[in-house]
């Protein structure tokens, strides 16, 4: 058997032949122990439909791994292999983790700033659709999408789809022991084709809007369900866990029971990927609900639903974590209160985020003649909020490696700080005609304007102190930059 | 003597010579019972300088009224007269009071919806620009004005002022026991002149922004201050007592001292003028101070100052009385976070209130080479809300007299409605293309789509019956009429 050559953070991948009769789901158990050098990580495999019992893995250091399986089925029990992990290739960054507590990087190191969209279930359309997402991906500023497993019933959304991942259907129903494995190939093929777009996987693994019985299935399905999805999907580095979208409008499932998938995740996947949930309700004045605490340990970072994006500074320091809004409502016009946002305010949302140091993510929500929303659908992208936000995203990029720290610049003025070096303020639809650099008056900055609508960045001439009267336009969505000379 | 006729809700004055040697301010003591059939009404008189002494009324009754004096001075003491009080002319429909428990009325039941404005210290400015001031007010659409007593001590309002409401100046310090009278001749002479423009006075009695020690003066002399203030402008149809402006600013004075400065105010005041308090502090998650209780009962109305008009609903259902955002923020670009609103925002939180059965203050901090800002000084407005405000009012004078009841339309929609009648529903910065009409499916209506910027109305052809679904714009700052057939 000659060497086979994986680059780190690449998939690892091996199969055999084993029985098809019976329910291989159930009956087949089948885990592999991976060495390199004296570290052990325990692997689960997973039946793949068509006779083939598959092991795959993720591995995150250099040199050679070997492995051997345990399984309770003796034609797969005791296999041994091994594979040379080789440096990663120059595309691959590895998958992203937490860095300098409240930010991202790859794992190579390499800053990553989240810039996110949202489309559900574009996994589920016919292929022209699927088509058209992609290409609104490639040229769009997106570098993470949210998308659930299951489908999803709602508001112009109701179609039957063709596959689900569970065997059977809603007239015959569903048989939870058996997983569909066409649909997690076409699942994998779309997991694979985001990654070449070098697109983060926000994968939904449980929501409300549902009419099939997939919301809340039991814990011994839903583990058996994570355990699956984990087997087949934690080898991917784009993968992000989203345990639940709008966790709180499942009914039946207590916060202890949501505390225990999210430590089956953690205790299951050999790779770590980031993990979070995502809320509905509020915690303000007219809810008597709270969200889920962030700051439990299997939480990597929290993933926010509010409509007020002004909090992030609030939200990181009661966290600790980096913050991400998944959802401040979606650009569009639909009927729906939270989705008929001008471009300006969904800019809006992202300039507060980002300038405070969190992150926001993007939607869209227009009316169409054929019901094909982003949102849920994917296709075509229609609003004017995609180039702004690239624009953001390259003013991030372009800034400091170690990420922003909320600075408390002024209650309604948006400003990260990183100590005297740099400074990002954005002042939303506010429009000061002067504000005073807030620096200590020994250090000299280089100031730019920017409009944030405009996309322009306008250099002031000379140079300016701590302390400077800086003079603005007096018209709304303009940031300062300030970088020391 | 021939009988002296006196309109319904008029200013009746009665003056005697005395001493001016001494202190008369402290020295004489002065009042006197008015009679109305049955009815006594005690007014205290003032010292009003040059050797006069006199007593002003304000009668709420048609009939005779009867007076005598009360006094420590012999000359003064059991004095008598009497005057008759004959039915109101056509421009007078006396003072404003609270009406259908969140709404106002002037007196003689003619609907008062408050479409105000904010000009601090303009009663301060040299003669041109108090006239500008006039002007402004004359063709503005505002229908009540914030102003104090006492100069203001802020950010471009530097200048030290020619007169004071004590005796004295800032290098030689002031005489709290003396009363400049001829401040006090200026400011009835400003506020009857707002009353001829049918502007109510919002008087601010107590404020922060002090370099000259009138903020606290101690209760002893704040208590003399009030007596002197109300036996002089209670008499005047179109005061409105604000006990203090951003009181919460203001050091040393506990809440149990601003209650029992409140029920001064409500025991002095012969013509229970309305009575309210103004807030600095938030109280929200940010901070742990509240609100004055504006439950309590000598409370006529709320007087808030905070950025978020949405909180109307529930500060109605709170408080169970009128709700007036009195600052939420001007429209202008000076360098403070509360002074640089568009006029887009000032606007929408105009029709966030309003639409809600609240209302709203104005006001607006342009930057102005000669430092002239409306907000403190008046003069000439630069703004382009004030149309768009006028236009409000006009939509709301038109509207059902009883006033609007907050209505739960949907989280990002402000609306009021009259039962089955009449609904307002204001979008804000949401576009929606769709909204169903929310009233039973029996009713039919007529339905006008309000383009709040534009300040545009344009009917819907046809007739709609509750729960219809009716196209909307998909643009900002949109609002829907639905009237009853």
């Amino acid at each position: 058997m000659k060497d086979e050559f994986i680059e780190q953070w690449g998939l690892f991948e091996v199969s055999w032949e084993g029985p098809n009769e019976g329910n291989p789901f159930i009956d087949v158990s089948l885990k592999a122990i991976f060495k390199n050098a004296n570290r052990e990580v325990e692997v689960k495999g997973f039946y793949a439909g068509e006779g083939q019992y598959t092991i795959r893995f993720m591995p995150d250091q250099t040199g050679e791994w070997s492995f051997q399986t345990e399984s309770n089925l003796g034609t797969l029990n005791h296999l041994k292999g091994k594979f040379q992990c080789i440096k990663a290739g120059e595309d691959n960054h590895g998958p992203v983790i937490v860095s300098g507590k409240t930010h991202f990087s790859y794992s190579d190191g390499k800053p990553y700033y989240p810039f996110g969209t949202t489309a559900y279930v574009w996994n589920y359309q016919k292929e022209e659709i699927q088509e058209q997402t992609y290409d609104s991906l490639k040229s769009g500023p997106f570098n993470k999408i949210r998308m659930c497993v299951f489908p999803k019933h709602y508001d112009y959304n109701l179609q039957e789809p063709g596959l689900f991942p569970f065997v059977g259907s809603l007239e015959e129903g569903f048989d939870f022991s058996r997983f569909d494995t066409r649909f997690f190939d076409n699942l994998e093929e779309q997991i694979a084709r985001l990654e070449e777009l070098n697109i983060e996987v926000d994968l939904i693994l449980f929501h409300p809007y549902d009419r099939w019985g997939f919301k809340n299935m039991g814990i011994e399905v839903d583990q058996r369900y994570l355990t699956y999805i984990i087997a087949r999907l934690a080898s991917f580095r784009n993968i992000w866990w989203s345990l639940a979208n709008e966790y709180d409008l499942i009914e039946n499932r207590s916060m202890a029971e949501w505390d225990d998938l999210f430590k089956f995740i953690q205790k299951e996947d050999p790779s770590q990927h980031l993990r979070s949930i995502h809320n509905w309700h509020r915690p303000d004045n007219r809810s008597n609900t709270h969200w889920y605490d962030h700051s439990k340990p299997w939480v990597t970072h929290a993933s926010i639903q509010h409509p007020d994006t002004s909090m992030v500074m609030e939200l990181l320091a009661l966290y600790e974590k980096p913050v991400i809004y998944d959802e401040c409502r979606y650009e569009g016009n639909i009927n729906h209160g939270w989705g008929n946002l001008t471009a300006e305010r969904m800019v809006q949302c992202f300039w507060e985020g980002v300038s405070q140091g969190g992150y926001v993510t993007h939607g869209e929500t227009f009316m169409n003649p054929n019901e094909i929303i982003w949102w849920s659908h994917g296709g075509k992208l229609y609003g004017e909020s995609p180039d702004r936000i690239a624009f953001l995203r390259s003013i991030i990029e372009d800034g400091p490696v170690k990420g922003l720290k909320p600075f408390n610049f002024e209650w309604t003025v948006f400003a990260g700080k990183t100590g005297e070096e740099y400074l990002l303020a954005y002042f939303g639809d506010s429009r000061p005609s002067s504000k005073v650099l807030p620096f200590s008056e020994n250090e000299r900055y280089k100031i730019e304007i920017i409009d944030t609508w405009e996309m322009t960045i306008s250099r002031l001439v000379g140079e300016f102190s701590g302390g400077s009267t800086i003079n603005l336009p007096s018209k709304p969505y303009i940031a300062l930059r300030a970088i020391q000379i």
